[in-house]
């Protein structure tokens, strides 16, 4: 397979977008992509979204974008792995240019939530879930991660408050960051107080919905290069699965596919977690930060809420997560989220990413998680 | 890109399936391909499906069937193009292995319709459309397709009763097929007196739904070869799409998506319509069996419905279609399609195709359709 390089990115505010459509945010972003690498279409593209045919009573998302941003004609599919749908497409988008198959790619990841009542988005994301065996239960998503945040607190001597430094760096990094859903920081008193969802996840520790889109164009490094501006170049790209059912696994509070992706993926690009400069990682809620980093080599098992009170995950810090605000303050448009992920580690590998901007940043690695962490992705990109 | 081969097949009866749930549909389409293969799994796995979101109400099909299958913690994910969904799995299979990313993929398409009531899939199939412009109006799939065929009609000076070749032949093809949904022959007049749905196209002319599933693993040419069978390679892979809104097209009888990835796929191929031996096409209606023989060439527009008369179209004739029952017989579960298509082509490149075998199949050609022919994917495969 050939090299490959993010020639573009574009993103839109993560946020009740009413006024815009599905088409429109989507096509937003994927003409901000376009124009950041100074081209006018690619001949591929790949959608990542996972409900717009229960949200939007839309399905047939590649055609139906490729159209609306002048791309008719060239190929075009949806993606999707529940809320991995966006790392999916990147993915795919990644495969047909290192392939040959196609010399430009268009991965964009969109979800439009806040048209339909929260009590249909529930039910449409718990679709992530097992429906035999988990949604037919009444397992919602934040029940689901509230039993695994239960038994890794059991399991590892943790309180509650433990895990107030992941909410804390998120919406500290989001306030710096003009594409987030939240930007203000919040304080520790905050995170404590903050209303309880499903015990023990608070508001605090959960990520927001949000209407939102975000885009990235794959080149073949031989023959496109960004004028002056670093090369970013996709190092790996490594994809797991997990049982789908969170009960089916010997160890729930350890990501199975977290650790066999970013495994393949270090290997791919000849790098240890000690190489990795920033992690944009899948803080849907804080346990699957602790969970993600641990997972791929961050720390020992149990100890990564002990990473996070010494500020390691701080821009700073030895191993920076949400360094954009994270899905926590970003916002979780669940199919977009993969790309946003995309968009801010190449942000930080151009030196773009402001007053959050890790010092030295060249490589970077994102992690995407589907269902309760069934499907995972894992991308290293790095910057020349 | 290296050459790829398709090295095991499976499928199950389309039929109202209310024993088997989806992941069992899935299932023993994977295993059956699986055990025709001579493999364990696969590295990766992509699953065609358009619905099952709203009809099952289960997303995430890729990590749901790996897990189901036994082949957790591979890289599984789902891919959409509405009704073309199945060959959008399949052609991600083949880029996959062709790219070198993996070594052997699986690609299944699913649906299970039978579920739900026919208004919800009716409303269902309906998101394949534009649903600010088309369905929003009230354009069902039926409703657009009686559009296009009325136009036809007018445009070429045919009547109603010259389309029932098309549905004929694949009745007539389907009551050899064990795992189609129809299987005896229809008469003319049975075709004339069906009831209407949408006039012109009346319940002959349409292809049914139905629960079904079929698979199909990609290898290696060099690396696999089946012992005691033809080798099946996938000669041509190719996609493209067209406006999503048909009235958008500046001539909606002609499949420009089909045209185009036609042309691609003999390119790569190195052949021309005259080399192809059998034409597997999307007939979802009458009308649509039509305009895929024209757009891929094997007749001057508007004169398909002459090539069905004089026979041609049939086991025997210049260019065979339909030849397991197509759509129209043996059933449509949408995200399916594509992958029975592969099946079937194969099943006569073996020369397993029993009482409707074409004599000396060589080159067979598959084309599915996503939408009133808004997203359409042509494969060539070849035997040796």
């Amino acid at each position: 397979m050939r090299e490959v390089i993010v020639l573009g990115i574009g993103q839109v505010k993560v946020d009740e977008n009413w006024d815009k459509s599905l088409r429109v945010l989507a096509g937003e972003a994927a003409l901000e992509a376009l124009r950041d690498a100074n081209i006018e279409q690619t001949q591929s593209l790949f959608v990542g979204n996972m409900m717009s045919g229960a949200a939007n009573h839309q399905q047939h998302l590649g055609a139906y974008l490729a159209d609306w941003i002048g791309m008719r004609y060239s190929e075009a599919f949806k993606v999707e792995a529940a809320c991995s749908s966006g790392a999916a497409a990147f993915r795919m988008a990644v495969m047909a240019v290192a392939s040959g198959d196609t010399d430009l790619a268009l991965a964009v990841g969109v979800e439009k939530m806040s048209d339909s009542p929260t009590a249909e988005i529930t039910a449409e994301l718990a679709t992530a879930a097992d429906a035999d065996w988990e949604a037919d239960h009444g397992l919602s998503f934040v029940a689901l991660n509230a039993l695994i945040m239960r038994r890794y607190m059991h399991q590892y001597q943790w309180e509650k408050e433990h895990f107030a430094p992941f909410s804390l760096n998120a919406h500290a990094n989001g306030a710096h960051n003009p594409y987030a859903r939240f930007q203000k920081p919040i304080s520790e008193s905050s995170y404590i107080n903050a209303p309880m969802i499903a015990d023990p996840i608070n508001v605090m520790d959960a990520s927001p919905m949000g209407d939102g889109a975000a885009a990235a164009i794959i080149a073949p490094a031989s023959m496109f290069k960004r004028s002056g501006k670093p090369t970013v170049k996709v190092a790996a790209s490594a994809a797991a699965t997990d049982t789908m059912a969170t009960h089916h696994r010997s160890e729930p509070t350890w990501l199975r596919a977290a650790e066999r992706s970013a495994k393949q993926a270090y290997q791919q690009a000849s790098v240890s977690p000690a190489d990795i400069n920033l992690f944009e990682l899948h803080d849907a809620f804080t346990i699957m930060a602790a969970l993600s980093l641990e997972a791929a080599g961050f720390c020992e098992k149990g100890q990564a809420p002990r990473l996070a009170q010494e500020g390691q995950i701080r821009p700073e810090g030895r191993i920076p997560i949400a360094t954009r605000g994270g899905l926590k303050a970003r916002g979780h448009p669940v199919g977009a989220t993969g790309l946003y992920q995309i968009v801010e580690a190449v942000q930080q590998l151009r030196n773009e990413a402001g007053a959050t901007q890790v010092n030295n940043a060249r490589i970077a690695m994102t992690q995407n998680i589907g269902g309760s962490g069934s499907n995972i992705i894992t991308h290293i990109l790095k910057s020349e």
